[in-house]
């Protein structure tokens, strides 16, 4: 970590935060420059605040050398960690195809959608049993009722499950479920994350939607500093202004997270756009830009066929972008 | 709730569209244009997906005419909300003051800054036992410990005491606490939100960093229609672009919040901007524009002292800054 | 046009406002319901003022059935514009290569790197002459002199040339010019976009770095209406809160806007990521979801070239780039 | 200007590195670290492109220790900047009073608004004649015509005017105006800001939609380096994700910009929020943290009198809160 000092700083002043700096057990290599001073600071500065660092009167600005990330840091661990549920791997360019059901509504739904997914080559299944829902009035998911149907829906298909966990109390139902889906609106929720640590069991992490990469993976590693290394991130679209789109597809953040970790980077193109005429072409941008894998909406729902519209694809649409996604991916890996 | 049809809509569709509506149980007037046909959805409406009608295809828009949120809304609730807690009164144009360390630290240092801004008027003292730090590595706060030293100065002084939760597994702690705070990273904590509507205390419910009124209305909404109606509002600055500040303070928030509902709204100018010598121009902006409250941070600490500069005040000088609170608000409500 | 009455509103006011929209113009069928009264406003609204009437006291909202953008609007205009410019196609599904160093700095390197993009196959030569700064005191470009250049390097490779144009008054220099680009920072620089509706090139919209679709569009506009319909719009990153990097690549643009217009639409992924390693994923998945074109800085210089990093991709690393779009357009194309 | 290298730079390309920054004629201070190597550069870095380094392979990061803005930077000019205009003074604590209509319609109205805000103590009478409007078909201003129509009414009630200038080929038209604006969309337009540096008019600069603090400064100093120093700041309302308001008003840009710069800041309530009855709150918030003026509509227009909505205040309304604002002034100023 550096330390600038503003120009003209008193001497009483600066030997004061050096001694502050010193009682936290770092190494401090003074640089006099003609017009500013800088302290460099050795050690283990992740918990240094550099917010109180940076607001003290004789501090210019204050900029971290080494990220505060380091379990999901690539510098010390070079190599892709890839993680297996059932026959399936993900990571290390893999393309893993999750989809379902945004919720999961009966057993002939969820079944149903499971093997149509299954006979496009999807490797696991998704579907939502407890809904976080911005009104307190909307439905807010079936609960336990609904990971028995998921669970009848793998043992029907054979597909591993993945769903939304939203409190560590509600853990115990989730024995057979494979992967723990934490969602963007619980990013920061650290004591959920913290339990989490504590299973082993893969946990998909969506990016919240106004959330930096920093953020991410600092999320990231509050799961595996308390023992849970299998961690997936998630891009699933940031807030902005945008006038079109629920909101913005933040695909950037694909290679640069594979730069900054070694965990796996999965894209979600469903919940990004809102439409779901604009999954197959962000889905296959995806995939060009790195992609680990994706996570994508399909019902079989009439009330949704109706009208052709809703974000969710419909099962031959899925069927017909699944092998696009083939196509993109053997391009570029070429 | 008004759904516009796009042009040319197949009557085939249309109907179908229609018996979905009516299934839920609202009446559909229909309105047909030279250029558009409009459906006018009357009944209760709270529950349905606006999301999922606009995806469909033969919808070119969706608009709600009355808001989701219904308890904490102004228009079926005209008057003010004034929540007491102790001697204090807050909302209803109020200027309570609420003051205190970020974190507590020792029993001299909350005890020492709880006699101090209670000296300059302040009404409740505030202090972190819970800390939510972006890192893990961070300082996570004293927790139980630290809820009992706020209990110690609020025997010492008098003065009712805020301090955060972040998991409803920590309730039983919270029991002689007066306000509960609900921090911007949890505003979308859907199962906190529930729990703390089962308990009768006042909550005091942070805007998350990028959430829009809406939702910060909504987890109002959460919290009241489970039985707590005793909800406190906070803006505390939201995430934009800027490049001098950690966060936007958002005041424009204050008189709009207090357009669509009845509850009281106060302000954070502490954490909105991050550096102490912001805090007095924002806080008296916030008075001026019509804020219920102000929550601020002040400590009586060496090491920051030592340089004059952190996001907290000192005790003199958040004397000085609570003079003129008084002065600005006669001057707004003369 | 709907305009959304508030529910109580006096009949009289209403009457005013019924008569001011017939003023303008307009038919207005009323529809009156049991909880409020919808205006549909029939005619030309493209002039109507929708923040005025929304800000009225007895409107409730206002929303726009038909987009006010025409020229460039699909619906009336169903067939993709197609653009030629020498033998190149911008529009209609292809993939039109634009290439060339941020500024032109000599003969020898413009040359060097007209001659090495037309290797590697691209369409169309770019270059910097006219620079648009943030600083006054930074490099402002090279002017006449580096239109010169640039006209040098079109004789010597045939490529056509792309560059921007910062003001109406520097058109006579831009006579052989054969593509004129308008910067994010002028997008809504009316004047310009007005004389650029006189002449009859292409005009390279880049869309600005906080702008809605609809108000790229609306730019366009300017333009088309009046004279000039040869418009290539360009997505070239959005600012937001990201950390990683200097803008957010809005790839989500590509489909919205061939979906809400004719005009061809291309990418800069050069301008939105800002590094050099980051453009290749980037314009890959731009191909992935649809673009037109790309636009890429490459350049042969040897201080950029000492460090292998800057936002220029050197010509080797284009050759690359350009071999694996050409697989990654048949891809989606199949 | 410190540049920070990455761990196991190559000596070779260190020395590269050098060798091109001393080119630039800057001197370079070496402080090898234990766990990374800094280089101070000391000398006019003004001109140094910052991205540029930044994104060099062997460049961790890249912090500027001063800042780019030299003539508007309090550093090098530590007393306020007070503008005269008439026997107005704008800066150094000041509270400029500008009122007038958004656009300038007919001699009538605009007389007979100047008439009612000089008597509410306006001092200086704004309106539009030339009209940035997003769409092209909107009402684009009455142009020359208007400007004369704010000759008359100044020459009617000895209130100096304030209109918008959008490019540099209309100046002959501002000969008597008082005050020309730049308004938010041609903050960056460059070409535009180096004409108007070169009279010495007083500018007003308005706040581009969503650009940095620096930026504005930086264009600031585009006028400043050409020549002219009266310089007046405007904050406007930035973009964001408000769902409520327009813009988003960023106040704490006030107390922010009084600090980094001399030159006097003033706010525009009316376009930040869009709605008058915010204007006034917003209003009064702006003078309590320190705005050296207010800019205001106001319009007598009957169109906009009939439903008592529009972001223009009326004269009546203007009047109340010209009191307030002398009480808030009073009240932050004792």
């Amino acid at each position: 970590m550096i330390v600038v000092l503003k120009n003209n700083t008193k001497k009483e002043k600066r030997e004061q935060l050096i001694d502050l700096l010193k009682d936290m057990g770092l190494d401090i290599h003074v640089s006099e420059g003609k017009y500013q001073t800088i302290l460099g600071l050795v050690g283990d500065t992740s918990s240094v605040d550099i917010d109180l660092i940076e607001s003290l009167d004789i501090v210019d600005s204050v900029k971290r050398v080494s990220e505060t990330f380091k379990l999901c840091n690539r510098k010390f661990h070079p190599d892709d960690t890839v993680i297996t549920v059932g026959n399936v791997k993900i990571g290390g360019g893999s393309m893993a195809m999750i989809a379902g059901p945004c919720s999961v509504e009966t057993e002939e739904q969820i079944t149903a959608v499971a093997k149509a997914v299954k006979a496009s080559g999807a490797d696991l299944l998704r579907g939502g049993a407890f809904k976080p829902r911005t009104s307190p009035y909307s439905f807010q998911g079936l609960k336990d009722k609904g990971i028995e149907l998921l669970l009848h829906a793998k043992k029907e298909t054979g597909l591993p499950i993945v769903t939304e966990i939203m409190s560590a109390q509600d853990l115990p139902l989730f024995d057979d479920v494979d992967v723990l889906q934490v969602g963007a609106r619980n990013m920061q929720n650290y004591d959920l994350l913290k339990e989490l640590g504590h299973i082993n069991k893969p946990i998909l992490l969506k990016r919240g939607f106004a959330n930096t990469l920093s953020e991410l993976l600092m999320s990231a590693e509050y799961i595996m500093s308390n023992g849970n290394e299998n961690v997936i991130l998630c891009e699933r679209g940031i807030r902005t202004y945008s006038d079109y789109l629920r909101n913005t597809l933040d695909l950037s953040a694909v290679p640069m997270l594979h730069e900054l970790t070694h965990l796996p980077v999965i894209v979600d193109p469903s919940h990004a756009t809102g439409i779901a005429r604009m999954v197959p072409p962000m889905a296959l941008a995806a995939v060009a830009c790195g992609a680990d894998g994706l996570i994508i909406e399909v019902h079989n729902d009439p009330i949704h066929a109706l009208c052709d519209g809703a974000q969710s694809l419909r099962p031959e649409e899925y069927d017909e972008l699944a092998k696009k996604v083939r196509l993109v991916k053997s391009a570029v890996r070429s």
